[in-house]
């Protein structure tokens, strides 16, 4: 059995215990195991902050793209090697680990691309110079630095590679060394990427470290210029965020957690149309891709109550032609989930949502997949629910069902009424609005706006080009405001605000305008 | 005794009880005391987030500036009565409290200056529009919208009216309604401040409240659209942090806690040089301007090894001219610390810098302020102190004293050197540099920047025109990482983020431009 390393101190370190297991998620069969058993986490994260993080800092931005670069290639140069891993561990279907393994090399290609533009900088200029004073001479300028601490990556199971990736591009970018940690369920596709990135991307020593399995007592090490960037569930979420860490030591902590995204389609939509084309197309994809298990994959369907029928229908339609199975199997369209507990977790969702609302697709009973041996495998068909008379605090709006599940939502054809059921939701990553209407979409944009991190809208003229909603883009922020954690990440420049400090800086003009190199 | 009432749901509340005293520091005599028994916190809430938010966000940014503008004006007319409740209640000279009522009637006007640029809108546009895709159509847009919930303002007992109005500029124009509270030792000025912004500034219902006294059960009732802003100590805010509402319900959090603030003087600074006498007049009044009790306040004093004693001899000519007393008797330039308890805190805390420093200059006796009661009031006089063998952890660098007292502190003359002290407070409010020396002022920001909120230069050519570096402006950032507590006040538009959730739009550009008025 392969025991998985961790990469601390610039060097490979094997357990000498076998740990937690992980599996083929079609199989059951056990690919690995995990343990940070021996690993000293004070002096893994000194390393990082001492040799990492000079050696970062030295660099200009373009240099530091430049390391992004390579971190890319390498990706890219073993992709259908990684393809593999994460159809293996992951349950991915070969277009689910596309999503993620392009994500990673596309992700850091982004940030290389940006970083060329930031030149041979060090540190970012915010705004315009200020004069302070009557005088000519006496003026303010702010600028951001890079903190001089170690940025604490700990990701979620259903991304490893991209992420690994993203939230890799921005502290690097910023000038922090990173220490990443993926979930132990799927942590097979981060390990292989990051055998590859150690091998391949000549990273300097320090600036990147990747501890496979339990952080032990990690956050116990973490001081006032270090920072946590955080994906996961909101319980684990709330455990960090009340660690000493951060509530004694101001340490910084971004959290990505879970949210129930919204899709709301407007009351001008034509049954026939594009936008509901576009609509139909979208929340399909939402519910099956990755299985469901996206954190920004639809949850919540508002429809217009004169609508709901139709787009049952018409989801019906899609979703019966889904093929569930082992994504080595031929046919096969949607993997498994990833783990025993979320299948588990699944299936218990759905029967909190049946208070409000009741299944009018597919069920939540064991499947047997496709290619897969009998009785085994955490599969679980898409399943489509329907609420007629939703209301904030019900079931619908407070809980999240991380598989391939949504539900249909009447509401009255108001922008009033869906905002309202949208912000319900305690604060998401995306909402999407699906209309024609240019004033609903206005009062939907600003109605959900102060709820949400990223609002996607899809119409009749935009249908041939717009981007899956699920898909964070890295040059537009991924994060929202409450159930969803109140963090931001990626969107360009502003994610890698995280990972440095901003400093009002006061004084003679002549003097802040050499270092800014504005003059 | 006047019992201080609150302004909760529209209308002034008495308390029933007497609850704590507000004394004058000066004779120790009672002023009035405070309790909010008999708040229901959760309705006081409530009536601000569903009055006061949707009343404010109605209003365009250049409305709410004139609000804020009104409410200037109203503290204004005021003045002199204000001024003579901060010398009452706060152990003001006329001066401090002209620092503290002028700066807030003046950050209100300047928030009032910002609003009118920010014009008929009521979003924010952040960074420029982005094509997505290869079409024409697909863009993305960053804004920025209020926040639909509550502002709750907890600020520190040195800044009674400046505290006050400058977390209510940023909410107010962000579109935030606000509940402010301030300390209870020094709530009189906060207080007869409020009710005059209530009688005077036409304020929209809910728009402002006021708590006076304890904040009881408030934290419970803040959800996932709120906001806490908290001056105080470093103490309170870990146990603010870790409150429910911030570790599950991620309300946002922002800190303004302790800063052991630094003044670093060059090595090429002459003795008898104009960035001298700025160093040694800016040093006098930050230990002696509100008897020390500014969070911005210089601690910390690096000053090459040689020029130790003739730094020390003239802080001594100056600080031996400082006349302790009454600030209503004529002719005292420092009055008493505010309570008891901090007159025991900074005796104690002395005491501590003893371990690592020497007293050069004063004490910490007991000491009889002019034109006060004999053995009355909380009077302490200058005190500076000489640490000649400085090291991370020592006294000078963990733990501040917040009173007149400050330490000298000997380094090799090197950036590097000087830096690494500063940084060993562990994240600070201000930090200051005295050069004519380019590369050494260019040394020292880059290598103190990380770790401080705002950095100020003193030099020859600025001197005449320099502002004093406790001095808070609004139109640059305050706050500081680590100790500092991690925050981000004023700043100009800046201050307005907290209130507001930054949301990136996807989707026709058209719509997005008829949005944000670029079209």
């Amino acid at each position: 059995m392969t025991r998985l390393s961790s990469f601390v101190r610039g060097e490979w370190h094997t357990p000498s215990e076998g740990g937690s297991a992980l599996v083929n998620p079609s199989t059951e069969e056990t690919l690995a195991t995990t343990s940070t058993k021996g690993i000293d986490f004070g002096a893994a994260l000194s390393f990082a902050r001492d040799k990492g993080g000079p050696a970062l800092r030295a660099m200009t931005f373009a240099q530091r793209g430049e390391l992004l670069r390579r971190m890319s290639r390498a990706i890219h140069d073993k992709r259908d090697e990684l393809l593999g891993v994460g159809m293996a561990n992951g349950g991915n279907t070969r277009s689910d680990a596309k999503f993620d393994v392009d994500g990673a090399s596309g992700t850091l290609a982004a940030y290389a691309d940006l970083a060329a533009t930031l030149g041979d900088a060090q540190i970012l200029v915010d705004g315009d110079a200020l004069q302070l004073g009557r005088g000519a001479r006496l003026f303010g300028q702010h600028v951001r630095t890079s903190r001089h601490g170690v940025a604490v990556h700990v990701n979620a199971f259903n991304f490893p590679a991209w992420g690994l990736a993203e939230k890799a591009a921005c502290a690097i970018l910023a000038g922090m060394p990173i220490v990443s940690k993926p979930a132990t369920s799927t942590a097979l596709l981060a390990h292989r990427l990051s055998e590859v990135l150690v091998a391949s991307a000549d990273i300097p020593a320090g600036v990147f470290s990747f501890v496979c399995g339990s952080a032990g007592d990690m956050l116990d090490h973490l001081g006032p210029s270090d920072v946590l960037a955080f994906t996961g569930s909101s319980d684990t979420a709330a455990t960090l965020r009340a660690h000493k860490a951060f509530v004694e030591r101001a340490a910084r902590i971004n959290v990505e957690a879970d949210s129930l995204n919204s899709a709301v389609l407007g009351p001008d939509v034509d049954e026939g149309g594009e936008a509901m084309n576009l609509f139909i197309g979208d929340v399909a994809r939402e519910m099956t891709q990755k299985t469901g298990q996206k954190c920004t994959a639809f949850r919540r369907l508002y429809v217009p109550k004169d609508k709901v029928d139709v787009v049952i229908e018409r989801l019906g339609e899609r979703l019966g032609a889904v093929k569930v199975g082992d994504p080595t199997a031929d046919g096969v369209t949607m993997g498994p989930v990833s783990t025993a507990q979320q299948l588990a977790d699944v299936r218990a969702g759905v029967k909190k949502l049946e208070a409000c609302a009741k299944i009018v697709f597919g069920s939540v009973a064991p499947l047997d997949g496709i290619g897969a041996p009998a009785g085994k495998g955490y599969f679980v068909g898409p399943v489509l629910l329907r609420c007629d008379a939703p209301a904030p605090g019900d079931a619908v709006h407070s809980h999240e069902v991380f598989g391939p599940v949504a539900t249909v939502i009447a509401y009255d054809g108001t922008a009033a009424h869906a905002s309202a059921l949208v912000a319900a939701g305690g604060g998401g990553l995306v909402a999407s609005v699906y209309s024609d209407d240019r004033a609903f979409t206005r009062d939907m944009i600003l109605g959900v706006a102060p709820y949400t991190g990223r609002v996607t809208l899809g119409s009749e003229k935009i249908a041939g080009q717009a981007l899956p909603p699920g898909m964070a883009l890295p040059y537009l922020l991924h994060g929202g405001p409450g159930r969803a954690g109140g963090g931001e990440e990626l969107g360009g420049v502003r994610g890698m605000y995280l990972y440095m400090q901003r400093t009002a800086l006061q004084g003679d003009r002549a003097v802040l305008e050499a270092l800014t190199g504005k003059k």
